[in-house]
Protein backbone atom coordinates (compact mmCIF):
# COMPACT_ATOMS: atom_id res chain seq x y z
CA UNK A 1 0.00 0.00 0.00
CA UNK A 2 1.08 3.57 -0.38
CA UNK A 3 -0.28 6.79 -1.47
CA UNK A 4 1.18 10.11 -3.61
CA UNK A 5 1.02 13.34 -2.58
CA UNK A 6 -0.60 15.21 -4.93
CA UNK A 7 -1.10 19.07 -4.68
CA UNK A 8 -3.94 21.58 -6.65
CA UNK A 9 -2.67 24.13 -8.54
CA UNK A 10 -4.72 27.43 -9.36
CA UNK A 11 -3.22 29.98 -11.82
CA UNK A 12 -3.92 32.91 -13.32
CA UNK A 13 -3.38 33.95 -16.64
CA UNK A 14 -3.16 36.95 -19.24
CA UNK A 15 -3.41 36.44 -23.24
CA UNK A 16 -3.92 37.96 -26.16
CA UNK A 17 -6.40 36.05 -28.14
CA UNK A 18 -5.39 37.06 -31.57
CA UNK A 19 -3.69 34.13 -32.45
CA UNK A 20 -5.60 31.04 -31.31
CA UNK A 21 -9.24 29.50 -31.53
CA UNK A 22 -10.33 30.64 -28.34
CA UNK A 23 -9.35 28.99 -24.61
CA UNK A 24 -10.61 25.21 -25.20
CA UNK A 25 -8.09 23.01 -26.42
CA UNK A 26 -8.82 21.48 -30.11
CA UNK A 27 -7.06 18.91 -32.41
CA UNK A 28 -4.87 20.64 -34.99
CA UNK A 29 -5.89 23.96 -33.55
CA UNK A 30 -3.61 26.42 -32.00
CA UNK A 31 -5.63 27.71 -28.51
CA UNK A 32 -4.86 29.35 -25.04
CA UNK A 33 -5.60 25.64 -22.95
CA UNK A 34 -3.59 23.58 -25.67
CA UNK A 35 -0.31 25.82 -25.59
CA UNK A 36 -0.39 25.95 -21.44
CA UNK A 37 -1.21 21.88 -21.59
CA UNK A 38 1.83 21.35 -23.31
CA UNK A 39 3.83 23.57 -21.00
CA UNK A 40 2.59 21.70 -18.32
CA UNK A 41 3.35 18.38 -20.05
CA UNK A 42 7.33 19.08 -20.24
CA UNK A 43 7.32 20.20 -17.06
CA UNK A 44 6.39 16.54 -15.99
CA UNK A 45 8.50 15.10 -18.33
CA UNK A 46 6.59 14.20 -20.99
CA UNK A 47 2.92 13.13 -19.10
CA UNK A 48 -0.37 14.36 -20.13
CA UNK A 49 -2.08 16.70 -17.02
CA UNK A 50 -5.35 18.17 -18.16
CA UNK A 51 -6.11 21.89 -16.52
CA UNK A 52 -9.15 22.97 -16.26
CA UNK A 53 -10.51 26.62 -16.81
CA UNK A 54 -12.91 28.87 -15.57
CA UNK A 55 -14.37 30.13 -18.66
CA UNK A 56 -14.35 29.29 -22.44
CA UNK A 57 -13.25 32.36 -24.17
CA UNK A 58 -13.91 32.05 -27.45
CA UNK A 59 -11.29 33.01 -30.62
CA UNK A 60 -9.82 36.12 -30.68
CA UNK A 61 -11.03 37.22 -26.95
CA UNK A 62 -8.56 38.38 -24.86
CA UNK A 63 -8.17 37.79 -20.77
CA UNK A 64 -6.59 39.85 -18.40
CA UNK A 65 -7.06 37.66 -16.01
CA UNK A 66 -8.70 33.97 -16.60
CA UNK A 67 -8.36 31.39 -14.08
CA UNK A 68 -7.15 27.71 -14.31
CA UNK A 69 -6.19 24.70 -12.05
CA UNK A 70 -4.76 21.11 -12.17
CA UNK A 71 -3.25 18.20 -10.09
CA UNK A 72 0.49 17.27 -9.55
CA UNK A 73 2.64 15.19 -7.30
CA UNK A 74 5.31 17.89 -8.67
CA UNK A 75 6.26 19.46 -5.15
CA UNK A 76 7.46 23.15 -6.23
CA UNK A 77 7.15 26.90 -5.10
CA UNK A 78 4.08 29.02 -6.71
CA UNK A 79 6.51 31.46 -8.04
CA UNK A 80 9.25 28.49 -9.65
CA UNK A 81 6.18 27.16 -10.90
CA UNK A 82 5.07 30.27 -12.86
CA UNK A 83 8.41 30.86 -13.75
CA UNK A 84 8.98 26.97 -15.14
CA UNK A 85 5.12 27.48 -17.00
CA UNK A 86 5.93 30.47 -18.52
CA UNK A 87 9.46 29.24 -19.57
CA UNK A 88 7.38 27.33 -22.52
CA UNK A 89 4.93 29.90 -23.30
CA UNK A 90 4.73 31.94 -26.07
CA UNK A 91 5.09 36.03 -25.11
CA UNK A 92 1.24 36.23 -26.00
CA UNK A 93 0.05 34.01 -23.09
CA UNK A 94 1.63 34.38 -19.71
CA UNK A 95 1.10 33.23 -16.14
CA UNK A 96 0.37 36.12 -13.77
CA UNK A 97 -0.11 34.22 -10.61
CA UNK A 98 0.19 31.02 -9.12
CA UNK A 99 -1.47 29.21 -5.66
CA UNK A 100 -1.30 26.06 -3.96
CA UNK A 101 -4.69 25.30 -3.13
CA UNK A 102 -7.28 22.73 -1.67
CA UNK A 103 -8.48 19.97 -3.68
CA UNK A 104 -11.60 21.23 -2.71
CA UNK A 105 -10.93 24.27 -5.16
CA UNK A 106 -12.56 24.02 -8.93
CA UNK A 107 -11.63 26.58 -11.07
CA UNK A 108 -14.84 26.14 -13.01
CA UNK A 109 -17.58 25.05 -10.73
CA UNK A 110 -16.35 27.39 -7.95
CA UNK A 111 -16.67 30.66 -9.81
CA UNK A 112 -18.84 33.41 -7.46
CA UNK A 113 -18.82 36.04 -10.37
CA UNK A 114 -17.13 37.08 -13.51
CA UNK A 115 -15.95 40.12 -15.18
CA UNK A 116 -15.53 41.10 -18.71
CA UNK A 117 -14.79 44.48 -20.33
CA UNK A 118 -15.67 45.78 -23.77
CA UNK A 119 -14.04 47.97 -25.80
CA UNK A 120 -15.20 50.31 -28.47
CA UNK A 121 -12.50 52.85 -30.54
CA UNK A 122 -15.40 55.64 -31.35
CA UNK A 123 -12.55 57.96 -33.13
CA UNK A 124 -10.76 57.53 -35.97
CA UNK A 125 -9.67 53.51 -37.47
CA UNK A 126 -6.27 53.19 -35.93
CA UNK A 127 -4.33 50.39 -37.32
CA UNK A 128 -2.74 50.30 -33.16
CA UNK A 129 -5.40 49.17 -31.70
CA UNK A 130 -7.04 46.55 -34.35
CA UNK A 131 -6.65 43.57 -32.76
CA UNK A 132 -7.42 45.63 -29.15
CA UNK A 133 -10.87 47.47 -29.63
CA UNK A 134 -13.45 47.30 -31.93
CA UNK A 135 -14.28 50.17 -34.06
CA UNK A 136 -17.07 52.14 -34.88
CA UNK A 137 -17.37 54.37 -37.39
CA UNK A 138 -21.26 55.52 -36.53
CA UNK A 139 -22.19 57.95 -34.61
CA UNK A 140 -23.40 56.19 -31.46
CA UNK A 141 -26.11 58.00 -28.76
CA UNK A 142 -24.29 57.33 -25.61
CA UNK A 143 -25.99 58.36 -22.87
CA UNK A 144 -29.06 56.21 -24.60
CA UNK A 145 -27.14 53.05 -24.71
CA UNK A 146 -25.68 54.02 -20.75
CA UNK A 147 -29.54 54.22 -19.64
CA UNK A 148 -30.35 50.99 -22.00
CA UNK A 149 -27.67 48.81 -20.50
CA UNK A 150 -28.85 49.33 -16.83
CA UNK A 151 -32.03 46.97 -18.04
CA UNK A 152 -29.67 43.98 -18.30
CA UNK A 153 -29.07 44.51 -14.78
CA UNK A 154 -30.49 41.61 -12.64
CA UNK A 155 -32.24 38.52 -13.21
CA UNK A 156 -32.96 37.40 -16.89
CA UNK A 157 -33.53 34.69 -18.94
CA UNK A 158 -31.01 35.60 -21.12
CA UNK A 159 -31.69 33.49 -24.10
CA UNK A 160 -32.07 36.51 -27.03
CA UNK A 161 -28.48 37.24 -26.55
CA UNK A 162 -27.04 33.75 -27.09
CA UNK A 163 -26.61 31.75 -29.82
CA UNK A 164 -24.50 28.58 -30.74
CA UNK A 165 -24.76 26.34 -27.20
CA UNK A 166 -27.96 24.83 -25.89
CA UNK A 167 -28.14 25.62 -22.37
CA UNK A 168 -30.44 23.76 -19.64
CA UNK A 169 -30.99 26.79 -17.89
CA UNK A 170 -30.58 30.36 -19.65
CA UNK A 171 -30.62 32.46 -16.80
CA UNK A 172 -28.17 34.62 -14.93
CA UNK A 173 -27.59 37.34 -13.18
CA UNK A 174 -26.32 40.59 -13.87
CA UNK A 175 -25.06 42.36 -10.90
CA UNK A 176 -23.36 45.41 -12.77
CA UNK A 177 -23.75 46.65 -15.99
CA UNK A 178 -22.11 50.75 -17.54
CA UNK A 179 -20.40 52.28 -20.31
CA UNK A 180 -18.24 54.90 -19.71
CA UNK A 181 -16.13 56.90 -22.47
CA UNK A 182 -12.96 58.17 -22.54
CA UNK A 183 -11.18 60.18 -24.98
CA UNK A 184 -13.49 58.56 -27.49
CA UNK A 185 -13.25 55.22 -26.47
CA UNK A 186 -16.51 53.36 -25.17
CA UNK A 187 -15.65 50.83 -22.10
CA UNK A 188 -18.05 48.56 -21.08
CA UNK A 189 -18.19 46.51 -17.97
CA UNK A 190 -20.69 43.37 -16.96
CA UNK A 191 -20.43 41.68 -13.80
CA UNK A 192 -22.54 38.93 -13.30
CA UNK A 193 -23.14 35.14 -11.87
CA UNK A 194 -22.23 33.36 -15.42
CA UNK A 195 -22.38 34.60 -19.12
CA UNK A 196 -23.65 32.69 -21.74
CA UNK A 197 -21.90 31.71 -25.06
CA UNK A 198 -21.76 35.24 -27.42
CA UNK A 199 -24.01 36.81 -24.53
CA UNK A 200 -21.66 39.68 -23.77
CA UNK A 201 -20.96 40.72 -27.10
CA UNK A 202 -24.33 40.14 -28.61
CA UNK A 203 -25.22 42.40 -25.55
CA UNK A 204 -22.85 45.15 -26.93
CA UNK A 205 -23.79 44.33 -30.38
CA UNK A 206 -27.41 45.19 -29.54
CA UNK A 207 -26.64 48.40 -27.86
CA UNK A 208 -24.44 49.58 -30.76
CA UNK A 209 -27.57 48.94 -32.94
CA UNK A 210 -29.57 51.40 -30.06
CA UNK A 211 -26.92 53.52 -30.02
CA UNK A 212 -28.02 54.66 -34.40
CA UNK A 213 -31.15 54.20 -33.67
CA UNK A 214 -31.80 50.43 -35.28
CA UNK A 215 -33.49 48.73 -32.25
CA UNK A 216 -34.23 50.17 -28.99
CA UNK A 217 -35.48 48.17 -26.10
CA UNK A 218 -33.36 46.08 -24.41
CA UNK A 219 -36.33 44.90 -22.21
CA UNK A 220 -38.10 43.69 -24.61
CA UNK A 221 -35.40 41.74 -26.51
CA UNK A 222 -34.82 40.52 -23.25
CA UNK A 223 -38.40 39.42 -22.76
CA UNK A 224 -38.85 37.94 -26.29
CA UNK A 225 -36.70 35.21 -25.71
CA UNK A 226 -35.74 34.64 -29.16
CA UNK A 227 -32.37 35.63 -30.41
CA UNK A 228 -34.02 36.98 -33.59
CA UNK A 229 -34.76 39.88 -31.93
CA UNK A 230 -31.55 41.06 -30.66
CA UNK A 231 -28.45 42.95 -32.73
CA UNK A 232 -25.93 40.86 -33.92
CA UNK A 233 -22.81 39.28 -31.97
CA UNK A 234 -20.08 42.67 -32.17
CA UNK A 235 -16.29 41.21 -33.20
CA UNK A 236 -14.08 39.16 -30.23
CA UNK A 237 -11.27 41.59 -30.72
CA UNK A 238 -12.79 44.09 -27.96
CA UNK A 239 -13.70 41.64 -25.56
CA UNK A 240 -11.36 40.52 -22.06
CA UNK A 241 -11.99 38.32 -19.36
CA UNK A 242 -11.51 40.75 -17.06
CA UNK A 243 -11.55 39.52 -13.34
CA UNK A 244 -13.21 36.10 -11.68
CA UNK A 245 -14.34 35.82 -7.65
CA UNK A 246 -14.36 32.92 -6.29
CA UNK B 1 3.07 70.47 -78.10
CA UNK B 2 1.00 69.08 -74.95
CA UNK B 3 1.29 69.73 -71.17
CA UNK B 4 0.06 67.08 -68.95
CA UNK B 5 -1.52 68.65 -65.00
CA UNK B 6 0.39 66.70 -62.38
CA UNK B 7 -1.04 66.66 -58.71
CA UNK B 8 1.32 66.44 -55.83
CA UNK B 9 -0.38 64.71 -52.89
CA UNK B 10 0.76 64.90 -49.46
CA UNK B 11 -0.73 61.74 -47.33
CA UNK B 12 -0.38 61.50 -43.36
CA UNK B 13 -0.53 57.81 -42.43
CA UNK B 14 -0.43 55.81 -39.36
CA UNK B 15 1.13 51.89 -39.10
CA UNK B 16 1.65 48.77 -36.62
CA UNK B 17 5.12 48.27 -37.37
CA UNK B 18 5.32 44.93 -35.67
CA UNK B 19 5.14 42.96 -39.21
CA UNK B 20 7.42 45.06 -41.54
CA UNK B 21 10.83 45.34 -42.16
CA UNK B 22 10.90 49.47 -41.33
CA UNK B 23 9.97 52.10 -44.03
CA UNK B 24 11.90 51.99 -46.50
CA UNK B 25 11.07 50.02 -49.69
CA UNK B 26 13.22 46.64 -49.82
CA UNK B 27 13.28 43.87 -52.67
CA UNK B 28 11.75 40.95 -51.16
CA UNK B 29 10.55 42.19 -47.77
CA UNK B 30 7.28 43.51 -46.47
CA UNK B 31 7.92 46.88 -46.18
CA UNK B 32 5.55 49.98 -45.22
CA UNK B 33 6.26 52.16 -48.17
CA UNK B 34 6.14 48.64 -50.47
CA UNK B 35 2.74 48.15 -49.27
CA UNK B 36 1.74 51.82 -49.93
CA UNK B 37 3.71 52.21 -53.21
CA UNK B 38 1.87 48.72 -54.20
CA UNK B 39 -1.82 50.30 -53.28
CA UNK B 40 -0.62 53.07 -55.40
CA UNK B 41 0.65 51.55 -58.37
CA UNK B 42 -2.95 49.59 -58.55
CA UNK B 43 -5.02 53.23 -59.03
CA UNK B 44 -2.60 54.01 -61.76
CA UNK B 45 -3.39 51.02 -63.62
CA UNK B 46 0.11 49.36 -62.54
CA UNK B 47 2.05 52.68 -63.39
CA UNK B 48 4.71 52.94 -60.84
CA UNK B 49 4.88 56.05 -58.90
CA UNK B 50 7.80 56.73 -56.45
CA UNK B 51 7.23 57.69 -52.42
CA UNK B 52 9.09 60.06 -50.24
CA UNK B 53 8.49 59.38 -46.77
CA UNK B 54 9.48 62.30 -44.40
CA UNK B 55 11.32 59.48 -42.09
CA UNK B 56 13.11 55.85 -42.45
CA UNK B 57 11.53 54.17 -39.27
CA UNK B 58 13.00 50.79 -38.92
CA UNK B 59 11.79 47.39 -38.42
CA UNK B 60 9.17 46.95 -35.78
CA UNK B 61 9.11 50.83 -35.25
CA UNK B 62 5.35 52.36 -35.40
CA UNK B 63 3.95 55.68 -36.56
CA UNK B 64 0.73 57.63 -35.20
CA UNK B 65 1.41 60.31 -38.03
CA UNK B 66 4.41 58.96 -40.35
CA UNK B 67 4.42 61.56 -43.56
CA UNK B 68 5.34 60.51 -47.14
CA UNK B 69 4.22 62.72 -50.60
CA UNK B 70 4.20 61.32 -54.44
CA UNK B 71 3.18 63.45 -57.96
CA UNK B 72 0.20 61.86 -60.04
CA UNK B 73 -1.97 63.02 -62.69
CA UNK B 74 -4.96 61.66 -61.49
CA UNK B 75 -7.20 64.21 -60.47
CA UNK B 76 -9.14 62.89 -57.31
CA UNK B 77 -10.33 65.21 -54.59
CA UNK B 78 -8.26 64.50 -51.08
CA UNK B 79 -11.10 62.10 -49.54
CA UNK B 80 -10.97 59.67 -52.76
CA UNK B 81 -7.56 59.60 -52.69
CA UNK B 82 -7.81 58.37 -49.08
CA UNK B 83 -10.46 55.89 -49.37
CA UNK B 84 -9.04 54.60 -52.72
CA UNK B 85 -5.01 54.01 -50.78
CA UNK B 86 -6.68 52.73 -47.72
CA UNK B 87 -8.61 50.26 -50.32
CA UNK B 88 -4.97 48.62 -50.99
CA UNK B 89 -3.54 48.57 -47.56
CA UNK B 90 -4.10 45.71 -44.84
CA UNK B 91 -5.38 46.46 -41.78
CA UNK B 92 -2.11 47.22 -40.09
CA UNK B 93 -1.24 50.75 -42.28
CA UNK B 94 -4.14 53.47 -42.61
CA UNK B 95 -3.66 56.84 -44.60
CA UNK B 96 -5.23 59.30 -42.19
CA UNK B 97 -5.48 62.44 -44.38
CA UNK B 98 -4.49 63.46 -48.14
CA UNK B 99 -3.66 66.89 -49.13
CA UNK B 100 -3.12 68.56 -52.62
CA UNK B 101 0.18 70.31 -52.19
CA UNK B 102 1.89 72.62 -54.70
CA UNK B 103 5.48 70.92 -55.96
CA UNK B 104 7.64 72.61 -53.94
CA UNK B 105 6.56 70.99 -50.78
CA UNK B 106 8.78 67.76 -50.22
CA UNK B 107 7.85 65.64 -47.49
CA UNK B 108 11.59 64.86 -46.20
CA UNK B 109 13.22 67.82 -47.12
CA UNK B 110 11.00 70.30 -45.59
CA UNK B 111 10.02 68.76 -41.87
CA UNK B 112 10.70 71.69 -39.51
CA UNK B 113 10.74 69.29 -36.59
CA UNK B 114 9.71 65.97 -35.61
CA UNK B 115 8.14 64.01 -32.29
CA UNK B 116 9.11 60.46 -31.33
CA UNK B 117 7.53 58.75 -28.30
CA UNK B 118 8.72 55.70 -26.58
CA UNK B 119 6.49 53.84 -24.04
CA UNK B 120 8.07 51.65 -21.77
CA UNK B 121 5.75 49.12 -19.15
CA UNK B 122 7.06 48.85 -15.61
CA UNK B 123 4.04 46.39 -14.33
CA UNK B 124 4.20 43.38 -14.59
CA UNK B 125 4.48 41.44 -18.06
CA UNK B 126 1.28 42.02 -20.26
CA UNK B 127 1.58 39.92 -23.24
CA UNK B 128 -1.49 42.52 -24.79
CA UNK B 129 0.92 45.26 -24.40
CA UNK B 130 4.11 42.99 -25.80
CA UNK B 131 4.08 45.07 -29.51
CA UNK B 132 3.48 48.27 -27.99
CA UNK B 133 5.87 48.84 -25.40
CA UNK B 134 9.36 47.77 -24.15
CA UNK B 135 9.23 45.86 -21.12
CA UNK B 136 11.44 46.30 -18.39
CA UNK B 137 11.66 44.33 -15.42
CA UNK B 138 14.42 46.04 -13.30
CA UNK B 139 13.87 49.14 -10.59
CA UNK B 140 14.40 52.31 -12.32
CA UNK B 141 15.20 55.16 -10.80
CA UNK B 142 12.62 57.47 -12.55
CA UNK B 143 13.53 61.09 -10.94
CA UNK B 144 17.49 60.91 -11.75
CA UNK B 145 16.43 60.04 -15.98
CA UNK B 146 14.00 62.38 -15.82
CA UNK B 147 16.98 65.13 -14.81
CA UNK B 148 19.34 63.39 -17.22
CA UNK B 149 16.78 63.46 -19.79
CA UNK B 150 16.93 66.82 -20.22
CA UNK B 151 20.73 67.27 -20.94
CA UNK B 152 20.27 66.23 -24.32
CA UNK B 153 17.90 68.96 -24.88
CA UNK B 154 19.98 71.90 -27.32
CA UNK B 155 22.61 71.39 -30.15
CA UNK B 156 24.78 68.49 -29.51
CA UNK B 157 26.66 66.36 -31.77
CA UNK B 158 24.96 62.70 -31.48
CA UNK B 159 27.67 60.62 -32.28
CA UNK B 160 27.13 58.48 -29.22
CA UNK B 161 23.88 57.69 -29.57
CA UNK B 162 23.67 56.58 -33.26
CA UNK B 163 24.77 53.60 -35.10
CA UNK B 164 24.63 51.55 -38.67
CA UNK B 165 24.73 54.66 -41.13
CA UNK B 166 27.82 56.77 -41.56
CA UNK B 167 27.07 60.91 -41.32
CA UNK B 168 28.34 63.94 -42.93
CA UNK B 169 27.24 65.40 -40.12
CA UNK B 170 26.37 64.54 -36.31
CA UNK B 171 24.58 67.75 -35.05
CA UNK B 172 20.98 68.16 -34.31
CA UNK B 173 19.24 70.06 -32.03
CA UNK B 174 16.26 68.76 -29.36
CA UNK B 175 13.89 71.24 -28.72
CA UNK B 176 12.36 69.07 -26.02
CA UNK B 177 12.75 66.12 -24.42
CA UNK B 178 10.84 64.77 -21.42
CA UNK B 179 9.50 61.88 -19.28
CA UNK B 180 6.20 61.34 -17.52
CA UNK B 181 5.17 58.39 -15.53
CA UNK B 182 1.29 57.04 -15.14
CA UNK B 183 -0.01 54.01 -14.35
CA UNK B 184 3.80 52.17 -14.43
CA UNK B 185 4.02 52.96 -17.76
CA UNK B 186 7.13 55.93 -18.54
CA UNK B 187 6.73 57.57 -21.68
CA UNK B 188 9.14 59.43 -23.19
CA UNK B 189 8.49 62.09 -25.67
CA UNK B 190 11.48 63.47 -27.64
CA UNK B 191 11.09 66.59 -30.00
CA UNK B 192 13.82 67.65 -32.09
CA UNK B 193 15.26 68.89 -36.16
CA UNK B 194 15.95 65.81 -36.86
CA UNK B 195 16.99 62.19 -35.85
CA UNK B 196 20.25 59.91 -36.52
CA UNK B 197 19.21 56.40 -36.85
CA UNK B 198 18.86 54.55 -33.47
CA UNK B 199 19.21 57.70 -32.07
CA UNK B 200 16.13 58.01 -29.68
CA UNK B 201 16.53 54.16 -28.87
CA UNK B 202 19.94 54.42 -27.55
CA UNK B 203 18.87 57.51 -25.73
CA UNK B 204 16.11 55.28 -24.12
CA UNK B 205 18.54 52.84 -23.76
CA UNK B 206 20.94 54.99 -21.82
CA UNK B 207 18.59 56.55 -19.51
CA UNK B 208 17.26 52.99 -18.56
CA UNK B 209 20.59 51.88 -18.27
CA UNK B 210 21.02 55.34 -15.70
CA UNK B 211 17.90 54.37 -14.53
CA UNK B 212 18.88 51.15 -13.04
CA UNK B 213 22.55 52.77 -11.62
CA UNK B 214 24.72 51.40 -14.15
CA UNK B 215 25.76 54.73 -16.73
CA UNK B 216 25.51 58.07 -15.20
CA UNK B 217 26.30 60.97 -17.25
CA UNK B 218 24.00 61.77 -20.56
CA UNK B 219 26.52 64.65 -20.72
CA UNK B 220 29.93 62.89 -20.75
CA UNK B 221 28.66 60.35 -22.94
CA UNK B 222 27.50 62.97 -25.84
CA UNK B 223 31.30 64.67 -25.33
CA UNK B 224 32.76 61.67 -25.67
CA UNK B 225 31.41 60.84 -29.29
CA UNK B 226 32.38 57.49 -28.61
CA UNK B 227 29.14 55.00 -29.33
CA UNK B 228 30.85 52.60 -26.91
CA UNK B 229 30.07 54.87 -23.89
CA UNK B 230 26.15 54.88 -24.83
CA UNK B 231 23.99 52.25 -23.56
CA UNK B 232 22.36 49.77 -25.58
CA UNK B 233 19.83 50.23 -28.95
CA UNK B 234 16.17 49.74 -26.78
CA UNK B 235 13.88 47.13 -28.37
CA UNK B 236 12.08 49.14 -31.69
CA UNK B 237 8.50 48.13 -30.50
CA UNK B 238 8.31 50.92 -28.06
CA UNK B 239 9.14 53.74 -31.11
CA UNK B 240 5.97 56.08 -32.54
CA UNK B 241 7.20 58.87 -35.04
CA UNK B 242 4.46 60.81 -33.22
CA UNK B 243 4.53 63.82 -35.17
CA UNK B 244 5.97 65.81 -37.73
CA UNK B 245 6.13 69.47 -38.40
CA UNK B 246 6.54 71.45 -41.65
Amino acid sequence: MWFTLAYRIKCTVSYDGTNYNGWQKQVNQPTIQGQIEASIQKLHNGLYIKTHGASRTDSGVHANNQVFHFDTELDLAPYRWKIAINNYLSDDIYIKKVEIVGDEFHARYDVKKKEYKYYVNLNEYNPLLRDRMHFERRNLDVELMKKEVKEIIGRHNFKSFTGGTIYDNYVREIFDASITINNGILEFTFIGSGFLRYMVRTIVGTLIEIGYGKKNNIKEILMSKNRNCAGKSESSVGLYLDKIWY
